[in-house]
């Protein structure tokens, strides 16, 4: 299938800045995204439910995101419409508030267009979203809808959600920007729990600079990459214990990633990470099954037959660690995090896979987090680099990792990065 | 007015013990929970609303807490029953599942028997809960209704949080046990969020034991201190810059404690706490006033004019405050959180008033945390020990601190203070 029929990825900054100087204005932008929606979504099926007539008013609303349509993955509350967690236990569910993340958007603005399709719970069972560059592609997830929306050219703007790598998996098989923040550098309240100690709402956008104005705007941080041209960052790539897992055009691409940063005055430093690393990889593990047998206590005791198998199994097996094995796997984590200083001491940004490659084939999978779990357990900002593209015209997403509460550094080099990807 | 009327409390390791060697059924100290209520909570307003029919449904569930009645404070998520926030906002507001501290004890068996008063969205606007000592007196807040219901011996266990002092402080004022664990050893997933670094959910209990057996059936974790006779423990006695500020009565009280717990075995030596915890207690306003500005968003921006004057206020505040505010707060939170490490060095446990002193007269207010909030802040173990009376019959509680972690030498030091407190 060819995927010609959608639009372009429409720039949130370009598109805020015409809104700004009145060469469009916010109701008509908004009107643009409505009809690209109507127009490809039956298609793509990144959408849950829609909000046009909300997303119409929103146009009244000034601030920086005026204009600008998004979208919300469907596990993030929104007052007034249904929030179904991809899951039929929560059909019709209708939560009173707006998480705090999509109020804090409306503030500045934003217009919410709709629910975005979520794997169920944000784990791993698909929903029906195909990939907009190859639809009979994974989106990834469990950020599907909100990763494949902002690639097709429907919405400017969208927010996910990461435990494992459920913003900048499906941002790289999309080839979108998606950053996922400092730990709790912006709210989850509101947002449907699976593990309390990792769960991190991102944000998509079609480039670094439009995800990066986009923060910016939600929180009042000195976040924005697009006003000045970036600074060459000191580069550490990082194969980690896991490079053999990933495609030979993925390490390929973060080759040719670390010499383009180069031929742009970046250097670049191997680093590799200590034992200890992968011990943390495995800690993940641990601490977020253990910990979403407990968020999802309701679910499992009461409707354990409405869940997926492999849900069920990952809740099952969830039950079965103990406080001692939770502890244990807390306490490496926090040995990593302290040895993670130490190992930024002289580089700014760690360079990595997105993911082990190109978007898999079919839609009964979103692939696999193994490149993006180590950096949700360490709480450091993570960003997917769009602009290489492997064989059959899937992209092929780098990541850049910056020292928690460095986030301006992860945004900046990976605007540096992306330019130095596009030949600019 | 007398509170004679009101039963003695029920101790949770005493029934539990009764119904496992059969001297009564799980069903039968349900029935006298629910009589209790019935026959007394018109007086005493602990209850917002009742579930007696599954609380009778829970007696078919075996486990550590069957048999036992447990109220939730009305911010926390029942499936099946409104949960309304103390706020008119929530009228009516059914969350579609049980929040995971429910689930876990419903789990172990216990028997969900009502959404108990809380403070308007756990703040400081109170509710009409008395305190059971003296109805004149506010029970102190936010989790009004479950220190008064255990203390009125309605109930044997309840569910409060505290994000201030909102565990510790009505625990002291009616004369229970109530224990703020280490942040995040139980998860607040399901809890309406005022600040997601500082919200704690905690237990009540009759005694320390109680309150204790409670967590160790929800956790799965050797926290049990009804099995052995504690140790005497090595005591700090931290008066805080805040000392003047407490009553002579609770001075008196806590120089009380400290000499019966020398009695006992216990060592005790003074503690000055540094500057540095000054300002620490100064970060949290900040911490929680920033983040309940986002955390409440939706409230705030949409429904204003049905918050209460003193949280819209508080609210109007906290969106004022920059996030260079905030960072300055939690670099000072984080030192401080270190220099507590080094100040446990020699000792077990921090003695240090519960409250400035007695339940005040009135229930227009709930009281103050001045004397909890450094200790929420720092996220350790804080506990209401309850024993000691003030003029007007009037409970005085002390407060017992452990390092981060460290839950059971809290509880354990906890029991030694409280039998000594006893005489027993």
């Amino acid at each position: 299938m060819s995927a010609s029929r959608f639009p372009a990825p429409v720039s949130a900054v370009a598109l805020a800045a015409a809104v700004e100087d009145g060469r469009t204005t916010a109701a008509e932008a908004i009107e643009r995204s409505i009809a690209a929606v109507e127009a490809h979504d039956e298609m793509l099926s990144a959408f849950v439910a829609t909000s046009f007539d909300d997303a119409r008013a929103a146009a009244a609303v000034s601030g920086p995101l005026a204009g600008l349509a998004l979208g919300v993955k469907d596990i993030i509350d929104t007052a007034g419409m249904a929030t179904e967690m991809g899951s039929p236990l929560y059909a019709g569910n209708r939560p009173r508030a707006d998480a705090p993340v999509v109020a804090l958007a409306r503030r500045a603005g934003a217009a919410v267009i709709g629910k975005t399709v979520t794997t169920e719970f944000a784990y791993l069972q698909p929903g029906p979203t195909r990939n907009p560059a190859r639809l009979d592609h994974t989106p990834g997830g469990s950020s599907s809808g909100s990763a494949a929306a902002v690639a097709a050219g429907l919405i400017p703007l969208a927010f996910g959600t990461q435990t494992g790598g459920s913003v900048v998996r499906p941002a790289a098989f999309c080839g979108v920007a998606g950053f996922k923040p400092s730990f709790r550098l912006i709210p989850t309240v509101g947002v449907k729990c699976f593990s309390w100690s990792l769960d991190t709402v991102g944000v998509f956008g079609a480039g670094v600079a439009d995800a990066a104005y986009f923060l910016a705007a939600l929180t009042g941080r000195d976040l924005r990459v697009d006003t000045v041209a970036p600074s060459a960052p000191r580069i550490g790539l990082v194969r980690t214990h896991l490079w053999e897992e990933a495609s030979a055009e993925m390490r390929q691409a973060v080759e040719t990633a670390g010499r383009l940063a180069e031929a742009g005055g970046a250097s670049l430093v191997d680093i590799d990470l200590p034992g200890l690393f992968a011990d943390a990889f495995s800690a993940h593990q641990v601490i977020q099954d253990f910990q979403a047998a407990q968020a999802l206590a309701w679910e499992y005791d009461h409707h354990a037959a409405a869940l997926s198998p492999i849900l069920r199994d990952a809740l099952t097996l969830g039950r079965m660690l103990t406080p001692a094995d939770y502890d244990r796997a807390r306490r490496t984590a926090r040995q990593a995090r302290l040895a993670l200083r130490e190992l930024f001491a002289d580089i700014d940004v760690i360079l990595t896979p997105s993911a082990p490659g190109a978007a898999p084939e079919g839609l009964a999978t979103t692939g696999t987090s193994i490149f993006n779990r180590l950096w949700t357990l360490m709480g450091t900002p993570a960003l997917n680099v769009p602009g290489l593209t492997g064989a059959g015209g899937l992209p092929l997403g780098v990541q850049i990792v910056a020292p928690f509460g460095r986030d301006r550094a992860c945004l900046e080099a990976g605007r540096f990065l992306e330019r130095q990807l596009s030949g600019a």
